[in-house]
């Protein structure tokens, strides 16, 4: 593996595995008052150009990261339609 | 431009922008209890290496992008710090 795509995915790890502690924090809290529901729909729809953007470049860290991140952010967003 | 550029920048328009009612939240709101700190902290060392995988790569979106979004997160890290 070439320097770019090491530093990749390891950036790729910390950009998808950042959205887990803020998962079990709902998960512990049931609650996402301070959290903007327009941030995650407009993320959600940036990180699925962004998964289509890898594809298309066939950059695998890009590909594995906003698959990742988009499955965590949804995650996010059905606690904060359930929770408010 | 070409198909990838477009998608790319389209891309890094929305996963940027998306922050920006998350700040304008905070700044209402004066509270972030529900921002998970852990989250911030990795995503802020995540995007830094995607900035610099972009800089390997000479990608302008993902370098425009993540500078961007890194000001961004810092001012909500900032806010984070405040408010607890």
């Amino acid at each position: 593996m070439n320097a770019e795509n090491t530093i990749g995915f390891v950036a790729a790890t910390l950009t998808t595995s950042a959205f887990l502690p803020q998962v079990l924090k709902i998960c512990r809290s049931r609650s996402t008052k301070d959290i903007s529901l327009p941030m995650l729909v407009t993320f959600i729809l940036g990180v699925s150009l962004w998964l289509i953007y890898g594809l298309l470049l066939n950059a695998n860290p890009i590909i594995i990261a906003n698959v990742i991140t988009l499955f965590l952010n949804l995650m996010i967003l059905g606690f904060k339609l359930k929770y408010g």
